[in-house]
């Protein structure tokens, strides 16, 4: 998405080697007009998947899978918990989640009854790193017998290895914008 | 709004004597077909008003706000971070905020870049009870040198006060459903 590219190297702000902030349009302040049009461009790279429901996790993900949901017949979206919330009762599914840039081990969250079997998701995401977020979602969609239908993300750094993980492990992956490199904060994308 | 209060009546589930669990279709899972009309229902309670941004708290806030956004004219959507992450540069506002139901204190926190001096904010949350969170935001906006255009609140547990201290204090506050009393989880809205 060329738009996007041109957003990150406009506005993104490189932090060391290996983080991007874009926290001007996509997770602190979000571009709405901007979301919407990420939302379609989902919406098109995953035509004619058979898509049930959107699951993402808290917080940045959930602008944008709302934003798609449009765009796949106002499908429902269903965000994992990055703390079990003392209101949340009943049987839940859990898998764990590293967070690299934040160096916390996580346990995300899903209520049972929001995912049932047979069911078709499709994962989005805001940012793919080295994958421990979607593999975490991925897991907990098997393990309530649904079906990944594919996983869809905005920025990919796919110098971090889990864009290939994931397509090695059999999922289709949709990434917006790929960065390659990004060596002294100049970032460079994928053909 | 009668098919909010409906959905709360069938769907919500009341936990002792203060809480409502809407995770099917407002915070946990999301029915993104109802949450666009929730949109367009603030955008209708605050028809002539001037909103220049949509400030909310993650993570609940941030779908109900991006839906609205839409039929504010796409305005921006912030959202106010509950702990600092390590990708947040320079200068932030930061305000406290008790939350009751989880008894524990946050510094929910805004880059300060993200709201100017003299925009019309409005504030946007699923549940307002104490008040603790809307507090936090009206404190962010003005700290910024920027004004409350309005809070509009999906669910307002009018029983614990927070409605009527924010009114108290000069704000104009919308709630979508208003909840008088939650007697053995026998949820009465106001009229």
């Amino acid at each position: 998405m060329d738009k996007l590219k041109q957003r990150i190297l406009n506005e993104g702000v490189a932090i060391g080697s290996d983080r991007i902030n874009v926290d001007g349009f996509i997770n602190h302040r979000i571009d709405t007009a901007f979301m919407d049009e990420i939302g379609q461009e989902f919406a098109r790279r995953f035509e004619g998947v058979r898509v049930d429901k959107i699951l993402t996790v808290e917080a940045s993900g959930i602008g944008i899978a709302v934003a798609a949901a449009r765009y796949f017949g106002f499908v429902p979206v269903v965000f994992a918990k990055k703390a079990k919330p003392n209101t949340m009762t009943g049987d839940v599914y859990q898998a764990p989640c590293m967070s690299f840039t934040k160096q916390t081990l996580n346990e995300i969250t899903v209520a049972k009854k929001h995912i049932s079997k047979g069911e078709r998701i499709l994962i989005i995401d805001d940012f793919l790193a080295h994958g421990e977020a979607s593999k975490a979602l991925c897991s907990i969609v098997e393990q309530a017998g649904a079906q990944v239908a594919g996983i869809g993300i905005v920025i990919s750094k796919d110098f971090q290895g889990g864009k290939a993980a994931l397509e090695e492990a059999g999922y289709r992956v949709e990434t917006l914008a790929s960065v390659k490199s990004m060596d002294n904060g100049r970032v460079t994308f994928c053909e």
